[in-house]
């Protein structure tokens, strides 16, 4: 049996043993973290437990599907669950009271920093919700289309719809097995993958007009500022999927993002290809990140932050 | 067996005592024709006979990697066989000679015309390239990595990266099959899905610019013109994806595109939900289609046109 098997006996075991219990996502949740949640919290519920998710933020209301139906009971939890969540520091603010608390950490990132007391780790699955069938029939529950859902969810956020590299075909092995077990495929790609809300066409219009390229088109920027968060009425949450669009580019090696913080602070996105290193470009300013996509924060203009990380762009195409 | 497995026995048979053997695209070739082509083309070769791929327009570059190192011997053909090609009209131009010379067709689609001697038609399949993994198993070929990638390309294309309502169980377990025979998943949709020209890339700031909302949000249209194919250098075939966007939108009942054809000519598709018929509003100007997609040409100025098929869907809206 490999690792992975003998350590979700050991989960299940955990999850056997307890009555009550809480399970973590972590903050600005996403389809992965949410998914995986819901997929056991409705699964001990089955079995008859206490169970109920908790975060930090507001459920996003488009995944409301996931927990339909369910209630969220006020208990003493015995048992603290961790889903897809790699530190402690992803807890936020809310739920720091369960630091030091989790007794068992279900998680796909690599970089887990094992700070709870058992941790079952798939760091070779596009998304935590690989996991969970395995785990659920170690539960001897039957995957209803509830949770047909809720995996099927995780698998396709965290996989850009089966699109991104991190889809193996373990991955869709599993998704396939959602849809034959009930999950509405057709319905969750269309709410998740195709409906755009107006701020966000909007805020997609007004980031297309910033776009510029640099140095015979081996660069591209694009410029998100506090004007076009008010213009639209979206959340600097809900910009997510922009940055990847100057690395789509044909032809660009650097494709940056300059997202406004406020105070004169701006975020730097960058994403690289042919060989160019985005996080020692990004650590002269004090960050890092992958070879590939990194990031770091500056300070001044827009036009002046501009200039700063162009420049260091520039430097390294010479090389 | 099912019907499928029965012709499909039969499909083996006559492939197998064939040995000049050419294998038509349909016109406009996308992934899954080239795919599903390709993949017997190679499969053919592997035994040992003559085959070529012919289509009436060139293959896209982009899809170089389906037949790399392939060559395109001239042979007189004992037998065509069409693959992903409904109706004999779907030739083209230059395949026009092999009208009523069709052996055996190999498609999806379910309104098929059966022009062909035999025809294998598998039409719950969200591609063409769902049925030649079982063929190419009768023809007692391995798929090796490059019959994989064929493959993977058909299934990936046709369901949007699995992303559209035809996506079944059965794509996903045959796409993950596809990538443990050594199909480069992370590779083809890094190129077909991510990539994007920076002329389309231009297309799409202009067409965002365009965007109007009408009868409080329920209406959304988007414009292309004859200025914009000159001014990024992008063909009407290029712009596949544009017309999709105002019916994404929350909240829009009728996504309305506009596209100028040269001559005082526009070319209107729409795109509707919450049960508003597009094909109906359509009929109006000689149009048709479908309930939930349909079109329609009008003459007259770019605003005309506009106030034209936007007082039609005004009117359905009313009822």
């Amino acid at each position: 049996m490999s690792d992975l098997g003998s350590d979700l006996k050991k989960a299940a075991s955990i999850l056997k043993v307890a009555d009550n219990i809480v399970i973590l996502t972590h903050k600005s949740p996403d389809g992965d973290t949410l998914g995986s949640s819901f997929a056991l919290c409705r699964a001990l519920l089955k079995l008859g437990k206490k169970a109920r998710v908790e975060c930090s933020d507001a459920f996003p209301k488009k995944y409301g599907y996931l927990y339909d139906g369910i209630e969220f009971p006020d208990f003493e939890p015995q048992l603290i669950v961790a889903s897809d969540i790699a530190t402690e520091n992803l807890l936020g603010e809310k739920l720091l009271k369960y630091k030091g608390k989790v007794g068992l950490c279900i998680d796909h990132h690599p970089s887990n920093e094992k700070y709870a007391a058992f941790t079952v780790l798939n760091p070779t699955a596009a998304a935590n919700c690989e996991t969970f069938p395995e785990l659920i029939s170690l539960l001897e529950v039957n995957i209803d289309s509830n949770i047909a859902n809720c995996i099927y969810t995780g698998l396709a956020t965290d996989s850009g719809c089966f699109r991104f590299s991190n889809t193996t075909a373990k991955t869709l092995q599993i998704a396939a097995h959602m849809i034959e077990l009930g999950a509405d495929n057709a319905r969750i790609n269309k709410l998740l993958f195709e409906t755009m809300s107006k701020a966000r066409i909007e805020m997609e219009r007004l980031v297309f007009g910033t776009l510029e390229y640099h140095f015979d088109g081996r660069a591209a920027l694009i410029a998100i500022t506090h004007e076009m968060y008010e213009k639209t009425g979206l959340g600097e949450s809900e910009t997510e999927g922009l940055p990847s669009i100057p690395a789509r580019i044909e032809g660009v090696l650097a494709g940056i993002t300059v997202k406004e913080k406020g105070d004169g602070f701006y975020k730097i996105s960058l994403r690289t290809s042919g060989g160019l290193n985005a996080s020692r470009i990004c650590s002269k300013f004090g960050g890092g990140g992958h070879s590939c996509a990194a990031g770091c924060e500056l300070s001044g203009s827009l036009e002046s932050v501009k200039a700063a990380i162009l420049s260091a762009v520039e430097e390294a195409l010479k090389k």
